[in-house]
């Protein structure tokens, strides 16, 4: 096995013990990346350089008993709505040329203290602002597409030309990219993480969250980004933890939710059995299996486009009007459509998430966790709009991939996405695990224990 | 003096050792409706029975050794925005004929629970939409307005027709009423009454708090009102605290912020100078002045309207429709232009806001409490639409009302008026003082030491 193929979990244990040296690892990543980057994309710009830099300052480091903890020494690609200062945050868009970032983003700070290598910046859909990520190509089948909009972070993981990295979640943009790459991917409880210094899409949806290899993996990342900061609004004054589960995989006493509505319509057979197969194995570690209705789904799409998209408009409202030729046709035109929503439309937006907030908040009564697909069919083909259901009815690619998404980020709730296997055109299938505000512990043990003892094997790098 | 002259805090001294029985408390408020309502108009509804019967029932309970607390057995006034379980809650509106609430309101319930005696539902602005309420005259000046939107309340507690009463305040629909007859009015942090069963305006502004004839009174109505409830949905979850403040006059080591900006700007000679002078009061009771620049003043007028107006109209959206003719003139005209305003004028005044919290937060790292006017000018006449400055300029009376207000509505800062002398007409002068999120106890405290020290005696019941 290749440096580059490892978990971080893997490849930190081996840099502590000094079995790998991080410039070793780094090597081996940026070997990596010069073989499958040409093909996949998933990069906006490589920092090779500066990674090099990074790994040798870290094997210094270790090398004298300066251990840092599990990140030191780790490359990682941060998705490019991440400021770091001194470099651009280009939001893989023209309106950012000759952008350069003043500070570091908060969690891009909190990741260079933990020791991690910054490989480079990853590609989005621009300003996070879509569902598919056209510059970069699905790690599994370089015909479908990568998912979005933290699209080059999951083909960067997928792909093994970042051990981790960080995206970015207003409806489903870190989980969509990962069960479409067969990686993991958590978007954690609203405000746990800090967005200071993260181009925004939509701050009243917006999470930033590890895309990894394994649970245990973006449990270790998570433990080194959450955290107050009062310099994002919405940041929650939360002590300080270690997110790591442990290894005992009995799940005896846990209440999983299996919905009745919403999460198992319009899903591709191969994904919905899948997820099912993978839900009677959780049944297998110990877990109890209750059956839940999802309230209010019929206001789900409603009330995450009529929060995205006045919050989107009005973050680019001054560029819209002084550049509007410089944005893609397909998110100037979302962008200009903002324009013409409402203060009542916003507002009655606004109300109906305060109103699902409440309802969800009774589903945690009865269950810890509640399981379902991440995304509702697996990896198109690039270019394809819509997907034809078996019962003829048709709808497009963006609102088929964020339809299961959504509901965690209006909610808030934390949500993991898991590889569960592969469709029969060997494309991955990714299993979702919804929890409780905060409940991220829980959420993080079941995943692992899933991982754990799946039957079917882990997905390696693919390119 | 007779009962209904009596601060709460007197009053309910004076039922905890017998002095005095609920039953001739209330008789000797009810009298006084009798004697003073014809003129001032303050109620909705007096509800006599109802208010005989809970003064009994708290007579009973006192005698056999079941005292429940300072405001056990005490006569209040409730806001007509208030829900009462069976009873209608008006708004002061033809809108609302026919209503009828089905359960009490969080704050109803909490008081009911405190033994606090019901004397009835007083006016508002019709649905707490403007700064005038017109049904009701000022309690010291017949020809003058109340104020609003809280103006029944301030009104009946400044005319001995209720022991104390609760408001809400939006933009300073409790201080203005309260300053302008010459009474104690709370507006506590944003969050900490919960507000679940009261009829909102503009659930981001909006505040319920108390009306009293002493600081002291006040203190004590917070620590019934206070504390987490799950149906409000920005209720705070603090732990219960006793908020009334020990009898100390002592200042020193505290710092008062003196405004340089904003506050003093339009400001009637007379009012100047009595808020002047109470400050430079304080200053002896010990406290160091600190001049501060209040941040972002330009923006606090669009911050305002631009969170109400939309927030008011989403809330009448329905109503609007299908029964416009039935809202007053002035308070349709505010309803219908909410109809006109966008999603991105209402987040520009979210992100306006946002900023200004923070900006705000800055100050409070160098004072602990800020000291103003409450309103700008004393009561006008009824009817009076502007007004004109010495510098020729004329503002609208309800812009004038609003100026010194709104600023606590938009950073959620507790804020408190406490009389500080007359003009030449024996026209009420409110000082507002001002405190950090949660700081209500230094707030009362100040106000407090004010109150039982100041020069100028005490307001009496006046009509």
């Amino acid at each position: 096995m290749q440096p580059y193929e490892l978990s971080l979990t893997a490849a930190s244990d081996a840099i502590r013990s000094r079995r790998l040296s991080p410039v070793e690892l780094v090597e081996s990543v940026l070997a990596r990346v010069d073989q499958v980057e040409p093909q996949l994309g998933a990069y906006v710009a490589v920092t090779a350089d500066r990674a090099r830099r990074a790994a040798r300052a870290a094997e210094h480091e270790v090398a004298h008993g300066r251990y840092r903890g599990p990140l030191h020494g780790v490359p990682m690609g941060l998705k490019d709505l991440i400021d770091i200062a001194g470099t651009p945050t280009t939001a893989s868009s023209r309106v950012r040329a000759g952008h350069r970032a003043r500070a570091d983003s908060a969690v891009a700070a909190r990741l260079a203290d933990a020791g991690a290598v910054l490989v480079g910046k990853t590609h989005t859909h621009e300003f996070a602002y879509g569902l598919t990520t056209p510059q970069t190509r699905n790690a599994r089948a370089h015909d479908r597409i990568a998912g979005g909009s933290s699209g080059g972070s999951a083909v960067a993981v997928a792909s093994g030309t970042a051990t981790f990295a960080l995206g970015t979640d207003t409806g489903g943009s870190i989980r969509v990219p990962a069960a479409l790459n067969g990686v993991v991917g958590l978007k954690p409880t609203y405000g746990l993480v800090p967005r200071h210094g993260v181009t925004s899409l939509s701050w009243s949806l917006d999470h930033v969250g590890p895309i990894t290899r394994t649970v245990e993996d973006a449990a270790t990342v998570l433990t080194a980004l959450a955290g107050h900061d009062p310099r994002d609004p919405a940041s929650l004054d939360v002590p300080a933890a270690d997110y790591r589960p442990a290894d005992d995989p009995d799940l005896t006493g846990l209440r999983i939710g299996l919905p009745r509505t919403h999460y198992f319509d319009h899903v591709d057979p191969e994904v919905e059995s899948a997820v099912r197969h993978a839900v009677g194995h959780l049944e297998a570690l110990g877990a109890r299996l209750v059956e839940v209705d999802v309230p209010m789904t019929r206001y789900l799409q409603a009330t995450q486009w009529g929060l995205m998209v006045p919050e989107a408009t009005a973050y680019h409202e001054r560029t819209l009007r002084t550049v509007p030729e410089l944005y893609q046709a397909d998110v100037r035109v979302l962008l200009e459509a903002g324009e013409l929503l409402t203060a009542g439309d916003y507002l009655r937006a606004q109300r109906s998430r305060t109103l699902m907030r409440q309802e969800w908040a009774r589903l945690w009564e009865t269950v810890d966790v509640i399981a379902a697909p991440a995304v509702p069919l697996t990896a198109v083909r690039a270019g394809e709009e819509t997907v034809t259901w078996p019962d003829g009815t048709t709808e497009g690619v963006s609102d088929a991939l964020v339809r299961l998404s959504a509901p965690a980020n209006i909610t808030g709730v934390p949500a993991l996405t898991v590889p569960a296997g592969q469709d029969a055109a060997d494309l991955p299938i990714g299993l979702q695990l919804l929890g409780r505000p905060l409940g991220e512990h829980t959420l993080l043990r079941v995943g692992h224990a899933f991982e754990r003892t799946r039957p079917t094997p882990a997905p390696t790098p693919a390119a």
